[in-house]
C-alpha cells in the first residue's frame, strides 16, 4: 500500500498557512494577492508531485497525472473564512498532493492516476462554489461578469486578470478520466471528539433550505400607539420563532438541525414600533423528504400567522440545495482503510457543512472522509486538528484510493 | 380675555419652518448651524413680543416678562427630530411667543407675565432633555463634557462654542417667580382624532422604564451543530419575547404600553447558530405601582430563563423615568376654557410620549395641552395639524393662562 509521510504532508500544509497567515489561522480570501500566491506555490509543489498543474481561468489550481491507467481526482479548497483557520480546505487538497507523492513512490501503485485540484472560492468570496461549479460545467460566463468581492468589492473579472488567468480556459470535468472524487476535509463539529473517533467516513452531505421571512406592520410612535391598534412587525417576527421552534421540534428527524441565525427589525429603536422586520430560517437535513416536510410546514405557520394579522407575513424560499449520498463502494473503502489503520476509532457520520464534494457529486461518484476538529471549532482562527490526526487520515484516504483504484 | 392673531401664530409657524425645511418637515438637530439660526430668530420674535430674550449657556432661548406681576413660564423645544414635522415643539414655543403677544395687547392682562422658553435638545442630539434639565439644574457640568452629537459626532462644548454661547450662564429657574409652567403640543398619537375632539387636557405625561436584556449562549456552526447542545442566543430571546408579551397581556392596565423596539443577534448570520443577543424592552404607564409590577414580573421572567438554560440571561434597567401627574387646578382651567372655545370636542387624556414638562414639574406646577395630531403621524416629516386646530389650540392656551394668573 501506498505510505504517505507524515512530516513531509505537516510540512507542506505549515508552509501554506504562512500565506495570508492571521493568528493561528489565515486570512486568504480567494483571488486575494496572497491567495494567488498561494496557488502558484500549490503548482509548483503539484509538479514536484510529477503531476502537469496549472491554474484555470477561474483560478482552481488542477494538477494533473501523466499516468494513463484508472485515476481517481481529489481535492478541496485553499481559499479561507475571513481569519479562518489553517486546515479548512487546506488539508483536503495537501492530502491529495502527498498522496500523488505516496503514489508515485510506490511501484506497487504504477499506472495508477491521482489528480489533484484545488476548487477556486469554495468560501463564497464571489460567489457560491464558484471553483468546483465551474469545473462541472454550472458556472456561467454571466454570473461571472456579475460576482464581485465581499471583501473589497473588486469584481471577479478584474481579479481573474490581476491573477494572470482571463485567458486561461476554465477546465471541465471528463467524466471518462475519473473512477471519482474524493475529498478530505475538518469535521467542523465535535461529533468525532464527543465520541472519541478519529476518523468520520461521510455518508452524505445535507441539503440546506433557506427562507427570508418577512413582517409588514406599522411604525409607529411607542408611547402615543395604544396595544389594540398596533401593527408591530417585531412581535410578529418573535411570535412566529416561537411557533416555529415549537412544532420543529415536534417533526424534527435524528439529524435535523434549523438555526434563525438572522433577524432585522426596521427602524430597530427603543421608542419606535418595528413597521418592518425580517428574519433568515436555515434548515438542514440529509433527507429529501424530512427537508421538504419542513419547509411545507413553515411555509402554513408563515401564511397562517398571515392570515390571522395584524401584521402581513411572507416566505419566500431564497436558495435550496438537497442532500448529496456519498458513493457506498468508495465508504466502504474508507471504512476498511480506517479499520486497518485505527481499529473501533472511526465512524461514519453526515456532513453537516456545505462541500465542494456535493458539486462533484453530480458528475463523478463521490466520498468524503472527516478528521476531528478539536473543540468542533471552525471558521476561525483557532480551528485545529492534532497532527497524529491529520497523518492517520492522509495514510486512510491514500490506502482507500489506492483500493478504489485497484478495485 | 386676550385674544390671539391665528394669521400672525401660523406666519410665525411656517416661518419657523423654513429653518431646516426638509420636504413638508424639518431637519433641525439642536445646535446645527440651522438650529442656532433659527434661535437667534426666535430671540428677535421674543423681543418684538416685549420679552427680554437671549440664548443661555445650554442653547436654551429664554424670554422674560417686563412686567412685576405674577408670571407664567410656557414653552416646548424648536428642535426636531431627524426629518421630523414642522410642529413637533415649535408649535408650543410659538404659542408662548403669541400667548406673550396677546397679554401685551390686551390692557386686562396688563401686569400679568408670560415668560417663553424654547428648551435646548428634547429631541436628544446630544442628551435626554439636556435644556430644561440644564433650567431646573439637573445636567452638570460632566455631563455636558461627555456629550456629542448623535448626528455627527460633535462635541456638546464644541457645538455651544459655534454658537457662541459657551461663556454665557445657564439660566436657572427662579420657582418664586412663577405661578408655574404651561407647555402645549401636538399629540403625536391618533386619539383626539378617533375620538372626534379637538383638544387634548393632558393628564400626566407616562412614566417610562427601558430594560437591556442580554443573552449569551455559544456561536458556532449552524449545520455541524446538533440540536440537543446548542445554546442558541437568538432562540432563548425570542422565547423570552413570547413569554413576556404572554404575561404582559394578562397584567397590563387601560393604559399599559410595551415595546420590543430594538433586536441585535450576533453574529447576525444566516450559517451561523448566535452566540449573543440583546433586546430592548421598554414600557409606559402612567401608573408607577403598575410599572414596578411589570419591571418586577420582568426581572422574574428573565430570570427563570436564565435558571432553565441553557443560554445566560440577563437584565438591567438602562433607564427609568417616573410618572408625571399634571397640576390639578392648571387642567381645570384648560378644561374651562376648552368648553368655551370647543364645547364637547375636548377630552382630558394622558401622553404617552415624554415632553419637557415632565422635567418642569419637578421644579413647577405644571401641565400640558394637546391639539391632534393627523393620522396620528409624528417623529416624520408627514406630521401636520389643521391650522384650524392650531388656532383654537393657542386660544385656549392664552385664555387658561389669562384665568390662572389671574386665580
Amino acid at each position: 500500500m501506498p505510505k504517505i509521510d507524515a512530516k513531509r504532508l505537516i510540512g507542506d500544509l505549515r508552509k501554506l498557512a504562512e500565506f495570508g497567515r492571521y493568528e493561528t489561522g489565515v486570512h486568504r480570501p480567494c483571488l486575494s494577492d496572497i491567495d494567488i500566491a498561494s496557488r502558484r506555490w500549490l503548482v509548483e509543489r503539484m509538479t514536484e508531485a510529477g503531476l502537469d498543474a496549472h491554474i484555470d481561468g477561474i483560478g482552481n489550481v488542477i494538477g494533473r497525472a501523466r499516468t494513463s491507467g484508472p485515476c481517481l481526482l481529489m481535492g478541496s479548497h485553499t481559499d479561507t473564512q475571513p481569519r479562518g483557520g489553517w486546515l479548512d480546505g487546506a488539508m483536503g487538497v495537501v492530502y491529495g498532493i502527498e498522496v500523488a507523492r505516496a503514489f508515485r513512490d510506490d511501484p506497487a501503485c504504477k499506472g495508477l492516476g491521482i489528480d489533484v485540484a484545488s476548487w477556486a472560492d469554495e468560501e463564497g468570496n464571489f460567489g457560491s462554489f464558484c471553483g468546483s461549479r465551474s469545473f462541472i460545467g454550472d458556472f456561467p460566463d454571466a454570473e461571472i461578469d456579475k460576482a464581485v468581492s465581499r471583501e473589497d468589492g473588486t469584481p471577479m473579472r478584474q481579479a481573474l486578470a490581476k491573477a494572470g488567468v482571463a485567458q486561461v480556459a476554465r477546465a471541465q470535468v471528463d467524466p471518462k478520466r475519473y473512477r471519482g472524487y474524493l475529498e478530505a476535509h475538518i469535521e467542523q463539529g465535535g461529533k468525532l471528539e464527543t465520541s472519541r473517533k478519529r476518523i468520520g467516513v461521510v455518508t452524505g452531505i445535507v441539503g440546506i433550505y433557506l427562507f427570508r421571512v418577512s413582517f409588514s406592520g406599522q411604525q409607529n410612535h411607542a408611547g402615543t400607539t395604544p396595544m389594540p391598534i398596533r401593527k408591530d412587525a417585531g412581535v410578529a417576527l418573535t411570535e412566529l420563532c416561537h411557533t416555529i421552534h415549537g412544532r420543529f421540534r415536534q417533526m424534527a428527524g435524528p439529524l435535523t438541525v434549523w438555526t434563525v441565525g438572522q433577524i432585522q427589525l426596521d427602524p430597530n429603536m427603543p421608542s419606535i414600533i418595528p413597521g418592518r422586520a425580517h428574519m433568515l430560517l436555515q434548515i438542514r437535513d440529509p433527507e429529501p423528504d424530512k427537508l421538504d416536510e419542513l419547509a411545507a410546514e413553515a411555509k402554513r405557520l408563515a401564511a397562517a400567522a398571515d392570515a390571522a394579522g395584524p401584521c402581513r407575513v411572507s416566505i419566500e424560499q431564497s436558495s435550496h440545495t438537497l442532500p448529496t449520498k456519498c458513493h457506498p463502494a468508495f465508504m466502504d473503502a474508507f471504512d476498511k482503510a480506517a479499520e486497518i489503520h485505527a481499529p473501533g476509532s472511526w465512524m461514519r457520520m453526515p456532513s453537516g457543512a456545505g462541500h465542494d464534494a456535493q458539486i462533484l457529486a453530480k458528475k463523478l461518484p463521490s466520498a468524503m472522509l472527516f478528521v476531528p476538529s478539536i473543540g468542533g471549532v471552525s471558521h476561525h482562527f483557532s480551528e485545529d486538528t492534532a497532527e497524529g490526526d491529520i497523518a492517520l487520515g492522509c495514510q486512510v484516504f491514500a490506502d482507500a484510493a489506492a483500493a478504489i483504484l485497484r478495485g
